[in-house]
């Protein structure tokens, strides 16, 4: 199968959507998750979830189970939730706390960082320190929790520096979680990505989205409107600065980043149903900049800032054809809810577009399965889309 | 698996139902619907469902769509419901009409004879005449729709001009849609077929229809009703031929196409609860000839005409063991419902039926699938599944 | 495929859990299911589930389904689920009762023994006796039907001889079913089974269980309790052998069986919710003697005999990672509901040590289907898995 998938591959026309066969071969999707999609870093979530020492949540993703927690010294650790006798799951709730972690089935006995604490009726010999818990590579960015499945982990330095200039003006190492909601996609987990990464289909299948933020037209097209933004920023002392280390752009070694920053219409000043805002100001934002903050982290992890709330965007692959895409909001970490925000009218808007994209993205496969499916071409409002797919194609070769 | 395929076919046994695998294995299947099921005519609906342009409905069939539609001139077209662009279904409902076919993903607009007329932002030497919609054959006899998904269509001469003495006197052309259902067979799709093809099974599984028509008896026993409905109807003026051009007799490079005449028993004189009629006459029918005329159209498409009411029968493979058996019920064009005739008791007799269908052909699937399965030999009295099997071996060898 | 299995068998360590493919390849699971699972003595029900001549019921296993009969003459028989015509099943319900065999699809007529009777429009050279149901191995032994589903049974004489032994002080003979029930469990047969063979695991994860049985604890720390219970036994003339002819342990050519007996803790004597009686003492016993007797038939029968009443465990595979585990309460044969028991006292003990059981093998599963899953050391209470693991191993080699 290799070298169908090396084959595939070398037949790929630049400038078009990929072959059927990358949405339909069971191999070319192990191939995937081996090669790109797991030796990259996953936001699995934010620091607030976890507040407390042994409170932990668990991360799914392609059928595996990871324990995201907070340890005894109130460091950030992740776990495989997998015990070391005979493979049980460790952890059977979604969440929870627990000083010590206690296998349910036969009571094996782990302390926070993964080590053997007690094991019972064990032959003589049994050395318990060759039975930890494995370890998941994990680093906390700006308050964003990131694992990594993989046995080597990319790079984070450059990565963080970025995140720094592009998340700290929103404090969201401060912020908390104030919703999440996950849709299960009838489609493979690329075309999950490729949406994301184009605004091109904002117009026809967003109409809420694109009646507030100024990126559903050609970047030609708005140039005023992000000079504007520009400037309303810069007369609070905050920059941010459009910057691309995403995808073939990222150094060596190192995980990718993109910022790209989008312009409100003048109507509106966050993603709102009727614009106007939904919650208290984040960070350093005194006023509404008319702009919002699109960042990218490797390429499962999707963000967006406005002044006064967050959205973490994730797409967990599942299987060939069925992948999770988690939404979590995120607003200042001493708000309030009922006094300071309104949950309704805070997750009105991504709740809406969330739902129109996994009809879109689920008819997009359906067609992408059929005999009559002829990659088309990409135009000149999909290039990130095309990024991505060249970049798919160079992992996996 | 070609060779497998292969091997298979030449130990089948003359006489007998198939071995195991032609309902097992994925190989066999995938070469039916390439070899044998999508290179035929497929009955995909009746004109009277899209009677003003615009109106299309969606067919599927082994994960395919097909927008069957009537266009400006009010001709009867069908295309591949998948995108030029980045392949998304088009056409989102079953049902609909549309004077242009926008895309619901990034808005490519196509007229209704798939043509693009308009797509945004595309980079410079974008040829549109490049990116039609994929067409499909289609046709239309005696206001029956057929569509061929293979890119070489079998001829349809001998079937229209059979099809004309055959339909043409029940009127079909001008008939109209009354009800449509569909059952979903946990079976392997030929297994509905072969259960269709034969009558043998009426008695013991079909009591209500066994009471009504005498083909549930060997054709041997009901000469006489044979006889006397031939005498009913020519006194009428109508003719109405037995005739055989279906499977291995049907003439070289033309699709396959079977008249057979059933004698209703005495107290009959359509498919109803009661024998009694249940809609108006149709076509150049005067009176009831005590007879139902069966025909077929290729391997999939199967067609029962009493003289107050029709019957379509479909057989759509959905996957291995998952087909889809659909019924559409046909009055005549100016009958009205409640007034005319009662749905109730129109369709009674046939839902019954399938229903009893349902049921055997997946208690068979459940015993084929069996390591005890031996396939026996076929009775006099299943000369057309026999047929039918063998049919389908001399497409796949 | 072979090749590979030959190579996990030789790279499996002694002493550990199984590697992942042996819960995951589907070819592993087919070679069980070939050399291991259908070769082997399967209890399907007990006797009085079908007392009159005509009674059945159906099993199934691996898609497979067997009718289990009672004839004319009052012997038990087993018949392949499967008409010799076209295949289709010749029993449609779960349970019924049928002088004949008459298949609902053509009406080809057996008699009880499986002889075809008759069928209808044969061509000529028919010959009947060539188209019997296909017979099942079919052995009553103390009221336990088993059957095998393999061209040659083992032998079952040790068997026999040893059940006469064990089962015979509690004449589960006349006894009769009070309950099913019945779990799916999603996960591998083996992880089932496993899970069943140790109670290493009934401290953890059996609460109720664990009250009352001393053999949650390793068999040193309860030779008092197994001293007494076999005296009291003793002073009631009953003598049940530990005895140990399982596994590899078995005779050559002849199925494998086990006995095994535990001790309760002073303050129980049966299985039930606050240890006491719960129907009226069986067989011999005149009074309880603080036992309770495990035994096993082959690789997926369990069997469990207090002095008020029975259980019958099964495994049946359905699929590589599906599992049926079924479980049948017998009581004395004179017993009745409501008088002599009440059924939810009866069955409490087993329901919810049951549904404890599905929770934690569909745990264990899902961990072993991890990347980070990595076979652990078995402990020194874990010997009966172990040697199950080992058993299936060298059948499959």
């Amino acid at each position: 199968m290799a070298s169908s998938a090396t084959q595939l591959i070398a037949e790929h026309q630049p400038g078009s959507a990929l072959a059927q066969a990358f949405y339909t071969d069971p191999d070319i999707y192990q191939r995937e998750l081996e090669l790109f999609v797991l030796p990259h870093w996953l936001c699995v979530g934010h620091l607030s979830q976890i507040p407390n020492p042994g409170d932990y949540f668990l991360f799914e993703i392609a059928g595996e189970s990871i324990i995201v927690q907070r340890r005894e010294g109130g460091e950030i650790g992740a776990l495989a939730n997998v015990c070391r006798h005979r493979g049980s799951r460790v952890c059977y709730e979604a969440r929870g706390n627990a000083k010590t972690l206690v296998c349910p089935y036969h009571g094996w006995s782990y302390s926070l960082d993964g080590k053997l604490r007690s094991a019972r009726h064990t032959k003589p010999g049994f050395d318990k320190s060759r039975f930890e818990l494995k370890a998941v590579h994990c680093r906390v960015v700006q308050g964003l929790i990131l694992v990594c499945l993989a046995e080597e982990a990319l790079e984070t330095n450059s990565l963080e520096a970025m995140a720094e200039k592009v998340i700290g003006p929103y404090n969201w190492a401060d912020a908390k979680v104030a919703h999440r909601a996950a849709w299960t996609l009838a489609a493979n987990w690329k075309l999950g990505v490729e949406n994301y990464l184009e605004c091109f289909h904002c117009g026809p299948a967003h109409p809420a989205y694109a009646k507030l933020h100024s990126n559903q037209q050609p970047p030609w097209k708005n140039e005023k409107l992000r000079s504007d933004m520009h400037s309303a920023a810069q007369a609070m002392g905050i920059e941010i600065l459009n910057e691309d280390r995403w995808a073939s752009a990222a150094p060596a070694g190192e995980e990718a980043m993109l910022c790209s920053r989008a312009a409100m219409y003048p109507d509106a000043v966050t993603g709102s149903q009727d614009g106007r805002p939904v919650a208290p100001l984040m960070g350093q934002f005194t006023a509404y900049d008319g702009g919002a903050t699109f960042f990218h982290i490797g390429p499962t992890s999707y963000f967006l800032a406005y002044p006064d709330y967050g959205v973490i965007y994730r797409f967990s692959p599942r299987s060939l054809q069925e992948t999770e895409m988690e939404v979590i909001w995120l607003v200042r970490g001493d708000a309030v809810e009922g006094a300071d925000y309104e949950l309704d009218r805070l997750v009105w808007l991504w709740e809406t577009t969330s739902a129109e994209d996994k009809l879109i993205i689920e008819k997009n496969q359906a067609g992408v399965n059929s005999r009559f499916y002829q990659p088309g071409p990409y135009t000149q409002v999909e290039s990130n889309t095309e990024r991505f797919v060249e970049w798919v194609l160079a992992a996996i070769a």
